[in-house]
């Protein structure tokens, strides 16, 4: 079921590919892809998924199983569909790097394609940029918010399926995780892996010490341990206890987790027992239920714990699990296109990102101009495909990883603290004497 | 990337079978799969993905590829990965069909098997029929709020990942809604695939006549026009006039699309000016921003629609992208097990829900009991695997879908008009008795 193929697509991009060719119209298309405005509460996006969008038009092929199932559904013309199965993107990608922050109305990708190609890689196109770039966005809150903690991704389960849950990974590490739970995303992605143990562990023990005494014994170097399957401060208790014959069989607890309840009140209490103990090396996990606002109010708090398991809140990016983007028709055969829907018109032209920094390197301002046209600042979106092939120099992972650092770095102060605040997007006045000229025509 | 791979879990599966294989527990547990509490304004839930959650018990493998990268990893020991690889699904299953209604508290899965299986596939059975109960449920609010209209599903571009807008698919056609427009679940489910066009396909003309004429051209029997990239009402006289030149070619406009502004008055504007030129056949469309409220409040006003395409809304189930739902041990090596963690203790013990409906047949309230303790009602977990083996008479998705339309019906009538409301489920006293028999237990 989930292997990757062109026909993961809406059916209206094949039957407009099949109009296009019934008409000829195979001229250079420019799309771009930008977010309408910014989910309520937030100040800044983050672009992630590139990867994975770029793997996808260098991949792109019609199997001969799709190109069967396609002529036995009887919705296209032979003809076309001969033309279909020889389909591949040989066109150009612009892009803002993985990592990069940025605002609405910014185009974050742009495609410079043979019509057919640029239209027909939308629905997949968006499908994977959208999704991490949730993520990313939802996960540089949650970085910003527990400054120095470790925070990991423990939300395989609740993300909306398999890739839903490995891209989550994926781009919840570049935005500034320290690893996630999910096996695969260590495979694939060279991810640091991360695990504790579920209270059905603790469960199918008799007791909680022969349970943890246990899995001790499989996780002698990243044991952590989890006490609240019955009564926290007892579990501490339990952990107290268990840590000097651990010890003597050279066994050290890295952390106890704490999953329920009151966090702070319990991490204080746990905290105070493995001290009293001796154990201030074991650090304290707390994880169930958290966001960016409980991970704000806990670190304000001064709340003794080192580190978060974020699960649900980041992978469905709950408070805001999509954002309002769209791909867009922006140049064709050399004219500018706008679409002028209530509420949806788009700014015409082919478009460049440049951004501003005030003397402290903060980001000031950023300026959406036309391609070409003389304006200051750095240029966000940079050449990524030419003629289909990858150019050199493309980010690997960790290169995104420190861009995206270095991208919250520069966000305005009160963006960082995630108070309510706006980067000033100008759009540029030949872009809108672009769209005044076109509306002005019939 | 997206081949399947039981890697696709959560690191302290593995930790924690590495356990279990160290110490020789092996016998039989029973986990639950429930959800603890509805979503704010939400009055039920439908059940979904059970297919999935039963092709990856019965399939799920670990390849060569997979053991030689846990070899690697270093994580674990060789002898436990030794009895890993071999590691198979043999145990049983009971649950409620797709497309039950349920509430909290209620198991919808039981799993029964060798502590290891039953706890290994946790991860992703939870991911599995977590995200497609989300999607059933919601696109129950709006198989409700819409009575007698055509539904479609647009939201593969916003769903999260290529699973997501599959399984949505999958998901929104059980619980009632007409098609899709994703290509590929029109291939693997078997689902109607539908579609229209996009604005891109009219920018790229010079005009919209002749966007509509090209689009005509290839589809001539399933033509549905958008109408809106200009001015809606302009597009709507343009397809007036259009519609004769087209009906002398042997091609039928079956509809219009409307994608912004106030769907409602555009409607009824377009609906006239097609009735005008004598063209009542042409139906309407419309798109943009949809949910349950808005199709709800469009059906109540009756604005003259005739069918909707929702996207994002149904897709990342934007009020509520997940439930709180939970896998938990009830009970292992014959005796019950129970969670007491603050706010989250379960109910202890394997379970059966019992359906009581009242004399107009409407579903009257719930008993969740001991298996085998004496209920009225009718019983909503039926067998699913026996011994690793699907039983006979699995229900497929048609089967499904008529069981979810049925399911439907049999709502209390607050609830079939998404009203606040609530169905009683009791906990059985057999199960408050052991509970608390547990909890005194030190």
């Amino acid at each position: 079921m989930a292997e990757q193929t062109p026909l993961l697509t809406d059916l209206y991009e094949l039957s407009m590919l099949d109009a296009y060719a019934a008409h000829g119209m195979a001229d250079t298309a420019v799309f771009e892809l930008f977010v309408r405005k910014l989910p309520p509460g937030r100040g800044f996006l983050m672009a992630a998924g590139l990867e994975q969008a770029v793997q996808f038009l260098e991949t792109m092929r019609f199997t001969p199983d799709d190109m069967a199932w396609l002529r036995g559904s009887q919705q296209f013309s032979p003809a076309f569909l001969d033309q279909l199965s020889g389909l591949r993107f040989t066109g150009d990608v612009d892009a803002m790097p993985e990592g990069t922050v940025f605002f609405p109305d910014e185009p974050l990708l742009r495609v410079t394609a043979p019509l057919p190609e640029a239209q027909f890689v939308e629905s997949r196109l968006i499908n994977l940029l959208h999704f991490q770039t949730v993520i990313a966005s939802k996960a540089a809150r949650m970085v910003l918010a527990a400054p120095g903690k470790e925070l990991v991704d423990f939300g395989l389960r609740r993300a909306h399926g398999a890739e839903a849950g490995l891209l989550a990974a994926r781009a919840s590490y570049l935005a500034g995780f320290s690893g996630t739970a999910t096996v695969q995303a260590g495979r694939d992605f060279g991810i640091p892996i991360v695990g504790t143990m579920a209270h059905s562990f603790v469960q199918a023990h008799d007791d909680e010490a022969t349970a943890f005494e246990h899995f001790a014994q499989v996780r002698p170097r990243a044991l952590t341990l989890l006490i609240d399957t019955y009564d926290t401060e007892r579990g501490a208790a339990i952990v107290a206890a268990l840590a000097p014959r651990l010890a003597a069989r050279g066994i050290t607890i890295r952390a106890v987790r704490l999953d329920s309840g009151d966090l702070a009140a319990h991490a204080r209490k746990v905290r105070a027992i493995l001290d009293a103990a001796g154990l201030q090396a074991i650090r304290v996990f707390a994880s169930g239920g958290l966001d960016e606002n409980s991970l704000l109010a806990l670190c304000r708090d001064g709340a003794p714990i080192d580190g978060f398991g974020v699960g649900t809140s980041l992978t469905t990016s709950s408070d805001a699990p999509a954002l309002d983007c769209a791909y867009k028709l922006q140049e064709y055969a050399g004219r500018p296109r706008r679409k002028r829907s209530e509420g949806k018109a788009t700014w015409p032209g082919r478009k460049q990102v440049y951004r501003r920094h005030d003397a402290a390197g903060a980001i000031a301002g950023d300026t959406v101009a036309l391609l070409g046209e003389p304006v200051d600042g750095e240029a966000l979106l940079r050449p990524v495909l030419r003629a289909g092939k990858r150019v050199d120099g493309f980010p690997g992972l960790i290169e995104a990883r420190a861009h995206a650092a270095a991208s919250l770095a520069l966000l305005p102060a009160p963006l960082r603290r995630l108070e309510p605040g706006q980067v000033t997007v100008t759009i540029s006045e030949s872009i809108r004497r672009l769209a005044a000229d076109m509306d002005r025509r019939p």
